[in-house]
């Protein structure tokens, strides 16, 4: 098994009735800015806010009747558990999320406005992975991981599927990094589409275990990290590194003040909502880390989960 | 004069290459809890965030060479402002900008960053208009009202020429009333394309003027408001009231707290950043001021240029 430019159209034509075919936002005010020509692919207008619906829904309609029949599980709380119990729905199948008993109440909110079965657990990583293999045992129900797995990679690169038909001729795609899960199936699919093109990840120097990983060319862990962009947070998966080596030309790391500054100028100037962890591909081009002087860039908006009573720019 | 269909379709012919063609939002969160199914005309991704940008276009390109030659004017502060200094540039004449010198600097910023030519002066109402006089005797530059105006009046109503188009078989637009160039644009566009739709305008109860003459029959006076929708605190324009009255089938009136509700929710759900004057409609529907249930409704959603630093829900 591994991830081919073909499983990414399947799933594109899969999922298509399921998800939004999201629009693409351009700026002349953000091109003088940079000397580049944007396209920003506008994740954060998806099902559940974010590109999540994409590998979630993929996983679960590509599993057989029978396969179906027992229902999904996962032990993420994030934007995944949301996307799994979304597509759960839509199959008319059971989605057990096994969610930290300190997890924030407008993620509990968003797995069972989706009809999500939460058990909750310890917050720590063994109850975790313990409770999700007593739910998995108990109920037949099959793990879909969040990133490391090829059907949920395959359903997350039908973004740059219509961003390169949205958007022609492209010369680069940044994606952010965490699992990796976004930035194999953005790799495989634009380089599949379009042999030329170059493929760059960002990720937040404070979680830079990707950046370690594909400069020694062997799997760095994740340490600890207050890094703003929750959502990158996560190590790197193991399914995940060797197509990051095979497809992707480079890492670039970010300050936390650069995703900051990038998140409030992507809401002034676009006039959209995105999370910090979706700022980071343009805080690379603001902190000068990536040349896009003359070249036609996209960049991966991943999502617009944020909560609006806490912003970062009005933290003391 | 006074303000056709035809002049509408002329202005947007006109202004065409100048103004985004900008996109309808709709969402299955927002539709399922009014019951009726809303199309949300993003005015806020307009040129200058703002729907100001389509009037002052028109404006400026229907003057002749000899009469453009000596440039425009007006005593404005806000986004009429920055739109009018963009379609002046745009031509290549001055714009003349009076503003009073306690004006925000990100008002001051916006006219400048559009080349606009900015005149202090004291600030109260008197000043304003006898200095605007004097730069316009000074110039023979032309003015350009923000709403009293009916090449500015076509020049809005192109946005419901777009909506139409990309939202067919409407039941029934809303948009929020200030001045009333948006209202007279949107109303004699709507009627004219589609003789059975209905047109509400949205104001603050805070700032009724447009209320109180609808129902009277008699252009009312506005009293001194400090309502937070600021775009909605001028008076309605001499010019507007007839319109309104012929075109428009009711007025209603939403509270503050409504406001911000709603300008919330759209923030939180459409993930897209929208000004509180912009929020007013579907505060109305919020509100219950407008049954929408089992109805196709467009809504303007007129900019979204707000300050970050300073958001209605976070102020104690």
């Amino acid at each position: 098994m591994s991830l081919t430019l073909s499983d990414i159209q399947a799933a594109h034509l899969r999922i298509a009735p399921h998800i939004h075919r999201t629009p693409v936002l351009t700026s002349a005010t953000l091109d003088a800015l940079c000397g580049g020509h944007l396209f920003f692919k506008c994740e954060n207008f998806q099902k559940i806010g974010a590109f999540k619906a994409r590998g979630a829904a993929n996983a679960v309609f590509s599993l057989t009747d029978a396969e179906a029949a027992r229902g999904v599980a996962t032990h993420s709380s994030g934007n995944h558990a949301a996307a799994l119990a979304r597509a759960a729905r839509l199959r008319g199948i059971a989605a057990h999320i096994v969610m930290p008993s300190n997890a924030p109440q407008t993620k509990i909110d968003s797995v069972r406005r989706n009809g999500g079965l939460i058990t909750f657990c310890a917050p720590n990583v063994v109850a975790r992975e313990t409770t999700c293999a007593r739910v998995m045992a108990e109920t037949g129900a099959r793990l879909v991981h969040p990133y490391n797995d090829y059907a949920v990679m395959a359903g997350q690169g039908t973004a740059t599927v219509e961003l390169l038909a949205q958007a022609p001729d492209l010369d680069l795609v940044i994606a952010p990094v965490g699992g990796g899960g976004l930035l194999c199936g953005t790799a495989v699919a634009a380089k599949g589409l379009r042999p030329g093109i170059h493929v760059i990840a960002a990720e937040p120097a404070a979680a830079d275990d990707a950046a370690r990983s594909f400069a020694s060319g062997t799997l760095a862990p994740v340490a600890p990290t207050t890094t703003i962009a929750d959502g990158l947070r996560t190590a790197l998966g193991e399914r995940n590194f060797p197509l990051i080596r095979q497809h992707v030309d480079a890492v670039v790391t970010v300050s936390e003040e650069g995703i900051v500054t990038a998140m409030r100028r992507i809401w002034e100037v676009l006039k959209i909502i995105i999370e910090p962890s979706c700022a980071v591909p343009y805080a690379a081009i603001l902190e000068g880390k990536i040349p896009v002087a003359g070249r036609r860039v996209g960049l991966i908006l991943t999502g617009g989960n944020v909560d609006l009573d806490s912003l970062p720019w009005l933290k003391k």
